[in-house]
């Protein structure tokens, strides 16, 4: 059976849908799961969705990716502008990493346009709303094809 | 009855009054605890007062005093000066949060003179070392009245 | 008797309620006066309440403060931005001078989150309108007592 | 019928294939043509694909699609970290544009780590090779279906 | 019988040996262990050794050890060019903290030629690889001597 | 009748004709306001002139002018590089106020290139010497005009 | 028969009335050739009006009117922002150019406030909308008066 | 009758002799003029001492002091490191300006180290305490016998 | 027959000779021309010499000279302080590209001493006027016979 | 037999033991030179040990060790903080260099947070005043018997 | 006897007179000697003078005059702008060091702005070309007496 | 007989043909001397070549050739980077000298892109190996011709 994509989100993710609808959309984070589980399912994958506050516990899924999954859909949320401990961790593990945003931090506040991950992942998909998820996954599906 | 308002706390406060006395003062934040109590008393609330060194942790805090608490008293500590997740986490609940340091950040080393979460919160007491939370607490208990 | 309190305003304070109210609130600065006036009589004390758009004047009020005041209470408006003779003046007085602010710079332009006085001043108060001022006689009424 | 997709390349796009392919890859422009169209007609849509070497024609190119594209495809190459002009060309149109870039500017020369575009697009894809355009089609499809 | 030496290791160091081996080396985190023990009995010295990929965890740990260990190697991982809550964390506690890293940070990307705690350690033991550990544990027997 | 025409000029420029006039020119303080009271009168306004070496007393006259005049033409000589009270002071006001310069800034030292008032403006005219004050008086008075 | 002014416009001026009329007014344009045509007229004179997205097309023009303009009128757009080549050839020609734009760079985003241009020409105006134009048509024809 | 040398004092120099002693020495402004005075006698000449808190105060002397002095000691003190229009006014008058400080500003804070006004003096005489006026005084006299 | 060097001009150079000659010396590009033909003839080669405005039509040369030259001299005037493109270009054709210069730059103004292509090309030739343009030929000679 | 240690010592420290002790500490380079040899010793090796003010000088010793020694302790004192000559010449030798300090000097000013050379060694070893230089020693000889 | 006052002087200076006269005056480097002895003499002190092109050999005199001078008068030319080690130098000896320049390098080229050494400093005098020097004697002379 | 051309090389330059060949190349420093010998016989003229480590060395050799040399060919390899002193020893010999590099500094690391020298040189020729120094001999020749 196939790995599955990993899909982590980071701090304040959970909030989705009611916090600061103008940018990050009315989709809750389970709705965006069942998007993400629906685009695997295309590609005949399955995913693992999570959300963690904690630098460090999104460090420890990195991780335990390496062995378990096929690739990573990753929304840093707010650590994708100050971790380097995600950076190392996107370093130290084989499979690729897609960095991913529901806006588009470039139109957004200045300490946003910097991101201490993105010279570590393969690519960045950034913009789209929850739809920004379905092209990662589709994306990490094609990814994880091409290196079987 | 009235919500409570929330007083967090961020890495190391939990040593203070034996942490480099001559900068943070000689009290305990359990000193700090009961001083804000009373204060609280004096406007008919109550508080909430918790201590971590964990920066998602008081992610989880923030986001939980959404809809229990009337208004947050905040001293991140060190997080004040890196943690875009508290800004965000900020931005994301309604209530207002009060960024309170027990010295001058800005008569200290430089980078103290940045803050983080600084244009995310309401306002900003600082300096009056354990008096700083007495006048924090008072600002929330106005602020808690006003928005009623 | 006890020394007053010196509440010093600068520059484009004389209009307030009428300039950019959505920034700077209603209040009209003889509000704010007699706001002070009220919470310094709660502690016992007096206040003598100025503003002034020159920079010297300003300087000059401050080294009359020394020996007239028990502590100071200063919203220095733009010069708050780029003063370092109010800064040398904080610094040669020996009473405390407390900075005030009716908004939160942190949260508008990017010149207004520098503040040349910030490193000379005991402490401040930000970002609730024209209770900054009365968080801050307060303040100001607990150092005096202090330092008695 | 619907209005087609514009797919925009900038300078030097025309060597790919034989350029740098250890960073670029070794489709062509050609096959890339050929995958975006694939893509579009899997989404009931056609595409208009050109290449320039002038930062002015791109601009002529962008008012162009304004009226007769449902949504721009955009590989600005080199023009991507310096043209403010292709920024305001965007910003001046309505329909969506989409930053595409076939490797991943953060994880190269720090130059190219700045985006003179970003901050007027809708969103971005980057670090897929051909991949990136097949995405960005998709995207382009699913916002031009939105807006409809 | 005298207090322990505490070797502390932040981030993706539980993956030594598998992780980029051309930068960090061959050696595991036991292995690392081992040596540091061994060092340690050669001065009639115990060691406690632990991983955290957790910033908050780490902080706890320097905490525990102000009243258990005679002196601390601290290889804080990507932690080092980030966080000042570590930097808080060593200036709290009155123990000698040594700095260690495997590479040489000023080797490698610019971004770790950045230590926010630098200036809160004793001294810094940086680019001999699994010998560096080794080297500080026989600074950190020195140190615990000397302060006897 | 119409409301007058402010022109305020900042520190030194009393001396001129005999300051720098290769920077400068040969027009004394009193040609330029003959000069603005004629062009003026061609649109059938009058105007108030006034020149202080003292940055707040620049500031009082803005003030001033929110009530009694139509516009503003502002030569803030070197206080246009360091004033943020003039830049408040201006947008205080709901009158148009024009930055006029009689050199080109840009082509002088680095200093001048900054101008912390240019953002609060309606617009600037800079570089014709005599001559933009001409033009500036033209420019208030078609202002003043639309602003009916 | 004197010689005519040349009015140059930039990328994306052609946009002018529809293009984010909020920022650069309704008038197109050809309402802006217009009212240069006839402010010019006013002096005797006539006026050759172009535009291009082109930065290369620019610079042919600026040196094309070396000998056959009297002054040039130009409004650069975003290459104000980034062009060396238009400095170069501003500087290559002896007759009067003045920098021109409808709107006021500086409160707008810091990219327009940096001028490549602005240190080359001999003067600049601002901030009025089409009034910009006839401005600089009118500064124009005084300098072509003055150096005859 | 030759000119008397002007020895200008900018802001909070009034407090010298009681204000952070360790920094400025004990001498009061008195006995800096009596020293002042001393040494131009020694070369024939006499002084007019002056000091304001008011920067434009400063701006008025120094043009009074065009036709008036021989040359200027000038310690603009906190005005030294921020003002543009002091500088506009050394350059505006033709006779030697000496700035002049008592301590040594390099071994000071930061923002210290930057002078506006140096780049327009004829030197500059720092860090001798009350002998610097005494240097400096010295110093005009040869400049002002030199340049009859 | 051996393939020629391509001597690419970029914008303003068509202006030579007349154009600040105090900075560019006398010389045509047509006298440049000669003495490029002459060297190459010295090492029994030809030339092919062209001239440009346009950045893009520099790109086109440079790709045009892939295949067509066996080395390229290159002035690209104001463009190799912005030109990414141009950098892309020279990166992306595998034959020897020299930066040539009539001037040197580093004595300049400070945006002239950036150069954005100059990572990209073999070497550097700088300073001596025409003569620069023959020590370039003369070296993309002595290349163009090593690579064979 | 084997070759030696070189210790190389830099500007200033011949005054070891006099010069600010509460920094450098009470050793002198003679107590130093004493405790390295022991170490040395203990490994069955001998130490070449020297100090020079002389920035050439130290190069020239440094080449010297290419040869000669097995490997280089480095303390180059002030030229650590601007040397590149210094940097060029140990990426010019195969054996490896220890950088070592007494002080930890990202404790101490910022001009000595900089290190010209760091990235060019092996390794650093600072802040453990005269102990630094044993464990380089340490160092040294486990690097030697590494590389035989 | 009297300790005498050094009179060290770094790089080119001893070209004075033929170098570059505008800038530095065409007094020798044997008329200042001369000058600086007769100043001397009339405080009862000599002088020892010296000139060196080679940092290092300034290192070695400074060092020297820690026992063998009262004060140094120290010219450092252009290491003025670079060297730490001569700022650790004039640290490292008790008796004071007075920086003296000819010219002003304020005004001069911006490199000439920063001095490495003026931290350290007793003072400084610039700017009044051979009579700094005299100024800087008489200075050295009063140091001298007072440290008795 | 004509004067020579003075052939200078800077720290670590001795050790060519074995330091870093992939960057420096083959050649020694001997081997370079020859090409330089040959060149300049060709035109009639002899060399003087000199190589040091010492900075000041290399200043008392430009000194030397003020009136020795006609011209100076300069690789003063890391003092390039960091020399203020070879920068003014430059500016004060008449001579032309010409900076001379091996490789291309510009794609090098980024310290090596800042030239302390170039500003102050008549010409710069980098990036071509041995050949530019047989290229910069063939300059040197032909200004020093020019200049008879």
């Amino acid at each position: 059976m196939p790995k599955p994509i990993y899909v982590l989100n980071g701090p304040n993710l959970n909030l989705l849908g009611t916090r600061e609808p103008e940018i990050y959309g009315r989709s809750t984070l389970a709705d965006i799961e069942a998007l993400c589980a629906a685009e695997a399912a295309r590609h005949g994958l399955t995913i693992v969705f999570r959300q963690s506050n904690v630098e460090g516990q999104l460090v420890d899924w990195l991780q335990e990716a390496r062995d378990k999954a096929a690739a990573v859909v990753l929304n840093a949320g707010a650590y994708s502008h100050t971790s380097v401990a995600l950076h190392d961790a996107i370093k130290a593990i084989a499979i690729p990493v897609i960095e991913t945003h529901l806006s588009n931090p470039a139109s957004r506040e200045p300490f946003r346009h910097v991101s201490t991950i993105a010279a570590a992942v393969k690519g960045v998909i950034a913009g789209f709303g929850a739809q920004s998820y379905v092209l990662a996954v589709a994306a990490a599906a094609a990814l994880a094809q091409e290196s079987k």
